[in-house]
């Protein structure tokens, strides 16, 4: 499965092919069966890390762009991708520690420098994967990429970490009205391991009897085969995503109005 | 009411003082008791109206921007404004005719001329304000300033079409997991004339009796007086929201798990 991990990327950057003052941060957020993880790069040398992000092409649609910086960034190609939020206070550079004493004095960066000093807004893309099914690699700026648990973030740098918190809101909103998990599970899983990332994502405990009943009511799975299992204790359902019905209500929501 | 409609604003415009390649365009929608409305600038001696946009200073933060955007504009003041999402297509620039050809040519315009010209993204903000509370008025490059029904658009300019009807899908999918409508309506209203409301953001036909059960039930109206009339037909009562009910609702949500 871990392919060889080449950093991808490289470092031919010409600052004018680049659409000013405006950057691109994703958020792509994961599921290990128990917990939330954030896909992080870490800056070289230094245990400071970031979320992976960049610029726009002045010949590329900004949601082209968070796709092909996510590639280049991570290697990883993705299922799901949307902006969810666009983050423009002015001392949003100066909200961390940005590595500007300790990143980006080699000779290659001499071109970049002036660019990334100047003040951006950023707009912020969600995005939501089966942490099984892909193999994040570093680019030639970090010498890690990985996933950290969402509630033991390592430092970040400017205000990825304000980042990260809108984006969760945004998935804890999403919750209240339409079903999730599709991309963040394996195609089978227990009703445990879906409450388990309702409750991550809700940041609090649910009633397993209730929750059970309402997620079987609204009919967006399938129950499917018992987990085969070794132990004493009884063993429970796996279950699927009926993608239909899953589609349909992600597209009219579940509302209190109809 | 009406107060003197000289025009807001002034030209006296530094390009270098603004954020490059992004800006802001408001949606700011009202309610006559009977149709949504949208506030549109009229281009000067064209038929070719816009919503009420600008850019952002460097030393400014984005949402202030919005705010100061939308005073200079159309000299109101708003009660509640925020983004809700942003538009980045190469293309966004050429979807409509810009009055390049008409617009823009005068002396005054020869500083704004290049900055305009350039490629931008542009991040919505959206409004809901009382149609009754407040007095808009053109600013110095538009002669109109008007309320437009949202299903009777007069022609737009750039991509100020597909930024209205996202605003519009997004004030939809909140009405599936919070109330709408104090900024909206007036202090005091018939359920009939909140049920209008929904049904034209739903763009659907609700039934009355559940309407009205479920509203109640929500407990985020106060019944009032009833209304006075002179007709012979039953009066209906008048309610008011109970903000602090309101308020929790929009917080936490009426979601389908809790």
């Amino acid at each position: 499965m871990m392919k060889d991990r080449k950093p991808v990327g490289e470092l031919k950057i010409n600052t004018d092919s680049f659409l000013p003052g405006v950057s691109i941060d994703c958020v792509v957020i994961g599921f290990d069966l128990e917990k939330l993880h954030i896909l992080l790069l870490k800056w070289k040398e230094r245990d400071l890390w970031m979320l992976p992000g960049g610029f726009i092409h002045l010949d590329e649609d900004m949601d082209q762009a968070a796709t092909r910086i996510l590639e280049v960034r991570t290697a990883i190609k993705l299922p799901y991708l949307a902006q969810f939020y666009t983050f423009g206070d002015v001392n949003r550079l100066e909200k961390n520690k940005f590595p500007k004493d300790a990143a980006l004095h080699g000779k290659e960066f001499d071109n970049l420098r002036p660019f990334l000093q100047k003040r951006f807004i950023s707009t912020g893309y969600l995005s939501l994967v089966d942490m099984n099914n892909c193999s994040p690699t570093p680019d030639i700026l970090s010498d890690r990429c990985d996933w950290k648990p969402l509630n033991r973030l390592p430092p970040l740098v400017l205000d990825h970490d304000e980042i990260i918190k809108k984006a969760i809101e945004q998935l804890r909103s999403r919750i209240n009205y339409m079903p999730v998990g599709i991309s963040l599970l394996p195609e089978k899983f227990t009703m445990k391991v879906l409450q388990a990332l309702y409750e991550d994502i809700l940041n609090k405990k649910l009633d397993r009897g209730n929750f059970q009943k309402k997620m079987l009511k609204l009919g967006f799975l399938n129950r499917r085969e018992k987990l085969l299992s070794g132990g004493a204790h009884k063993a429970p359902f796996l279950y699927s995503f009926n993608e239909k019905r899953y589609n349909e209500l992600v597209e009219k929501g579940i509302g209190y109005i109809s």
